[in-house]
């Protein structure tokens, strides 16, 4: 049987006490992430293959609903900002919410039919995510990017689609401004929207 | 169709930008929810009916996720602190996250089967409410209580089976602190439990 818990979040840190479960994922592990494949073998060995982001989860199995924070290092690979994988959800009728709690960052999305869209994550900012978008965040600030997501527990996660594809904008920073920019090596699908 | 959007939330005040709903709880819609029913009215005259809490509303129909804000109001009737009538969900398996961002209270939470239990809410203190055990919350401070609840669209509210035989438990003040009490007129089914 489940019971009631207080759960203890550190929006600095986003430390998560007590969390179930908890993953990180460095720089070596998200090859084929980035355009400029050569900055990033450089980093991996510069850096020494440094966290981009770590992911803690609150997770009952018994429990339809779920959350977590995510832990994003500031940095950047070529002119690209660190980011996450990028993903759907396995269920197409799952959303989600993310609240961030501090750091700046963009959150970029994509509907299923080719649409993007942004939602800018700054403290405060609670971004709607609708069911069937896929979602990837940005760390486009110089400090830790924190953030509280709530979802479904039985959501899924669904990488491959963008792993295989990558999504139709990129994240860039051009004379030190944050830009939002087509991503040339996107493999449409034929449903590629304006 | 849906699209991603960024809702500003102020955890001080509480506001929701944009928002899809809200409404107030005053005093007087709250008759039968304290023990000392004369201090209730007696307070519904000397502070003009005030509100007790407020709830703003996150919600899309075509969205499995919501969310929203809850401001409690500092007060209380007799030794009872302010608090939210207190419900079940509708559907039984669905529970609720409340993510405290100022004040501090309690959250009295009771299952199914008869057992209580309390969780402070306090900053940062994001609350797990299971599927099926119903919740109160209660501002147990000086200043405004406010939390960011997250919930499944079709939850759903019941709160009649609280409101005709009360939790078991009270929260009161006693000698300047908060106590938690056996509710003297609570309506047992036969589960009680200790």
């Amino acid at each position: 049987m489940l019971f009631p818990e207080g759960v203890a979040i550190d929006g600095v840190t986003g430390s998560v006490q007590p969390a179930t479960a908890r993953y990180a994922k460095r720089l070596s592990e998200l090859r084929g992430l980035f355009q400029d494949e050569r900055a990033q073998e450089r980093a991996i060995v510069d850096r020494d293959d440094p966290v981009v982001y770590e992911v803690i989860d609150y997770r009952k199995a018994e429990s339809d609903l779920c959350f977590g924070t995510t832990i994003m290092s500031p940095g950047k690979v070529g002119a690209e900002y660190y980011m996450t994988r990028g993903h759907f959800h396995q269920r197409r009728d799952r959303g989600e919410a993310y609240y961030t709690q501090s750091g700046e960052g963009l959150l970029l999305l994509e509907s299923r039919a080719g649409e993007s869209r942004t939602v800018e994550m700054r403290p405060g900012v609670c971004a709607f995510i609708p069911p069937d978008w896929a979602h990837r965040s940005i760390n486009t600030g110089s400090e830790k990017l924190v953030f509280v997501w709530f979802c479904a527990t039985d959501a899924g996660h669904e990488y491959g689609e963008i792993r295989e594809r990558g999504m139709r904008r990129l994240v860039v920073e051009r004379d030190g401004r944050m830009v939002v920019t087509d991503n040339p090596k996107f493999l449409g699908d034929g449903s590629k929207l304006a």
